[in-house]
């Protein structure tokens, strides 16, 4: 498929006007063809306008129409075939099984949503039978979720194709029932060219309302704050940096109606190695570590950027093997120039705040964005008296914290700030501690882990991509697995409604064939 | 019981001594005893600290232990027996029975609760089993649901008992295991005293944390913003005026991290009547607007604020039908002189604005603050034109609009602001219409109803008694009805964890019998 640099609106194809971008190959550093058109305001009402238009028709699709659409948008994305890979890896310096992983993922994904809509438990569909015999009578009352509005979705730089033109946020937004505005994210523009048009075929082929999606290219924050204030848009899903993330959150309540912004925005992913598991292990925690550090450059939401430990040899043996099997490990390509120049700026500051050492760094290397990986180490004191070590730096650079004793650990639970995941590392003699931290790392994650590493966030039912802020904007809610369609509805009820005007989902025929909560009981379809 | 004018910090009674306060019988415009002590920060501070100790605890009691503690406090409100009702008819001038009704329902929605926290639906669990085999291996993941934290409560001035210190906001985050501190409302501090007591009781005779509940006095809104400004609050209720709500909402934003606000604040309550519906009867209908319009002296958040009809003689024998039933309302007792005063000045703006007729009034009384209810007419264009028309007048007066034809009363519902309900009117033959309409008035309202009208919320399992901006400040919400307990959770992912450590929610065995999400399907309990 040939990239033009257009953007998507609707079923046409437009080249931007108000100047235009380059995609950039960072393993090269280097400018890539073709030029892409940057949006105007017009691009952007041309895009709401239709999003607006097209939403009353394509929330009231049906369960079936809505999940085909989304399964030929996974189709279209896997025609592309290699073209969309070899694009992805030159935009992004991440190699090529990684991509086709992620493809895999990103396929996966909207196949899961396609479930997830067909199986219609998102709309939670509850039935309170009329009593006209009590004092006063009861209406009959049905309560189901119907889809929020138009959804501005704003893609990540380290996911091109999983969290970003038709990631998890598109997925989800798109199953609940909601029209899709995404801004392409200047990482990755002509792989998001290819996946838009992927989903613009999609839109044709499934008769869906050509509103239903629209990408559009911007420089800078100007046209992404257009789309978050436009009247028509009514939720915003977002994975980025805090700055940014806090940008949108800003523009939307300050908005004549406020929206929900589920902004994904940074973590540092603490790792505790409670003391037992250390002793028994520290070797292999050391590589395991290390491994999910570097991986893909550190270039995760989930890296674990802080691990907390007691001071002692065992904690000793663990960075001794951390620092080998870090210096070991090559320099990686990381996504932009920006976020390597920023990768490199951290880790500079970080090894000039007072009572923090270095203690190793990886592989150094001559090309392009190369990441040196790199870790530090302080103790508890430090840590707790340093708010700026608890800053994301997007990259392979980790802190480990030297803690005195198990209380000093357990104030170090309390004092991180909210996190997409926390990791517990115990053996069973470890257990009373972990027992002991537990209900403290329940306040600050989303995710809780044992006995692994946070990198590699499955894309399932009971997974949560979110948590307290500062990692998302809204803990109440997940951006990754199933529940992230709840993100995207709203509760209506219909009271004394005539059988014909109900929607089929509460209709006493029960077409759709859900689970239903009947007066307060969960009731089976028959 | 005796009333004193302390304020209840956990399982302490203290006199606030920032300053004194009075209740107010608005019948007789006058000062009741005692005085209430106002609350200094200190007393925000040892609430907060207490909520906050209580938190741990108190959301890991059993569901059995918390359902009982929420009928714990039913028992005790209604052990408090006739005090409570005099109280509260001297503070409020509603009348007896209605308090009797109010007093029912307040004890039935702890009941429901209890219900809801027992039946577990609201922890979602979901199991996603450990698939080992698989390349890479996918680890055993579970999601349940947890409570957000210590929750602020702003009861309403109009709901002494449902919706004040023991109401739908304070019984449903309790269910949700949240730690609650109300703000009691100036407007019934000895009947929120006498309730406050009650839960106070409630949570020494079942053993729970003392910081679960607490009730502070203050004056204006210092208090307020204190509580909603404390790290250790993280999530507020709120029922009242739109001021009130957004001022609550600004003050949430700007914390180091934001919280949620579930702010209740301001609907007219759009009533549709269809042509054939109108035709068919006119005068009882009139008969029914004019009875809801001024239950309970057109206080109500579901009052029926605004009448939309095509023109014609249809119209002219409802207006003609409203008017005769109007005039012969006798004026009923406001809550707060305040309130009074804001009403009168409203009706008097009304009035005044260009276009707009007015076109009965109710009776007049000499005694305290008596409310004469209002009607006045205006033609679409005029409030197509005229913004001022959709601030809410809160008491007894409605405004009936002309539309010329259906594509402006089309017009009419996509340009009305969010609604807690919308009502129409229709029988068979206006079918077509009322489909034309409904995703419209989706879009717009929380609760749609049918040849009804608006006063009156069921709470139910399928009721929504929220919508979008300005009726709440968040659409994704109910404050009414089983589901309000979802305001007050987030889920948590537990990956890997060990049997001993899993909440019992999620362990193999399902303690609670709950129906799980397991592999993606719904499971029932054996």
């Amino acid at each position: 498929m040939h990239i033009t640099g257009h953007m998507i609106i609707g079923q046409s194809t437009v080249l931007g006007t108000a100047g235009v971008v380059h995609a950039i190959n960072p393993a090269q550093n280097a400018v890539m063809t073709p030029d892409f058109g940057l949006a105007t305001v017009a691009e952007v009402e041309r895009a709401c306008a239709l999003a607006e238009a097209a939403f009353d028709t394509y929330r009231e699709t049906t369960l079936e129409q809505r999940a085909l659409f989304l399964e030929a948008i996974a189709t279209n994305i896997l025609d592309i075939g290699s073209a969309l890979i070899e694009r992805a890896t030159q935009e992004t310096g991440l190699p090529v099984a990684r991509l086709e992983g992620e493809r895999g993922r990103t396929v996966g994904q909207l196949r899961l949503f396609a479930k997830v809509v067909r199986d219609g438990r998102w709309m939670t569909a509850t039935l309170d039978s009329a009593l006209p015999e009590r004092a006063p009578p009861r209406p009959d009352l049905r309560l189901r979720k119907i889809a929020l509005g138009p959804v501005a979705v704003f893609g990540a730089s380290n996911f091109p194709l999983a969290f970003s033109v038709a990631g998890g946020d598109t997925a989800s937004a798109l199953a609940a029932g909601c029209p899709v505005i995404v801004k392409a994210h200047s990482a990755h523009l002509g792989t998001s060219e290819l996946v838009g048009k992927a989903i613009q075929k999609a839109v044709a082929d499934c008769g869906m309302p050509e509103g239903v999606f629209s990408m559009l290219i911007g420089d800078g924050r100007q046209i992404g704050q257009s789309l978050v204030s436009h009247p028509a848009i009514k939720a915003v899903g977002f994975t980025g940096s805090r700055q940014g993330g806090l940008a949108l959150v800003r523009t939307a309540a300050q908005r004549h109606e406020p929206i929900p912004v589920y902004a994904e925005m940074s973590s540092i992913n603490p790792v505790f190695l409670l003391p037992q598991a250390l002793a028994a292990n520290a070797a292999t925690l050391a590589q395991g570590f290390v491994d999910s550090l570097t991986l893909g450059a550190g270039q995760f939401c989930t890296n674990p950027g802080l691990v907390i430990a007691l001071d002692g040899p065992h904690l000793q043996q663990f960075m001794d093997a951390a620092s080998t099997a870090l210096k070991a490990k090559a320099a990686s390509t990381m996504l932009t120039p920006g976020i390597h120049k920023a990768y490199n700026a951290g880790v500079d500051s970080l090894s000039k705040i007072a009572g923090v050492t270095l203690l190793a760094q990886g592989l150094t290397s001559d090309g392009g964005c190369a990441a040196q990986a790199a870790l530090a180490v302080c103790d508890g004191a430090t840590f707790l008296t340093t708010p700026a070590l608890q800053d994301e730096n997007f990259g392979p650079s980790s802190l480990i914290i030297r803690c005195s004793d198990e209380a000093q650990m357990q104030r170090l639970a309390g004092f991180v700030e909210g996190q997409l995941t926390i990791t517990v590392h115990a053996v069973a003699a470890d257990r009373a501690l972990a027992a002991k931290l537990l209900p403290t790392l329940e306040r600050k994650a989303g995710r809780i882990l044992f006995n692994g590493f946070p990198t590699g966030v499955e894309v399932a039912h009971a997974m949560v991509h979110g948590g307290p802020f500062p990692s998302t904007s809204d803990s109440r809610s997940t951006s990754v697995g199933a529940s992230a369609i709840d993100r995207f509805t709203r509760p209506v009820c219909y009271q004394a409604m005539p059988a014909d005007l109900l929607p089929a989902a509460l209709k006493d025929e029960n077409p759709f064939h859900l689970a239903r909560i009947v007066d307060g009981e969960l009731v089976m379809p028959k």
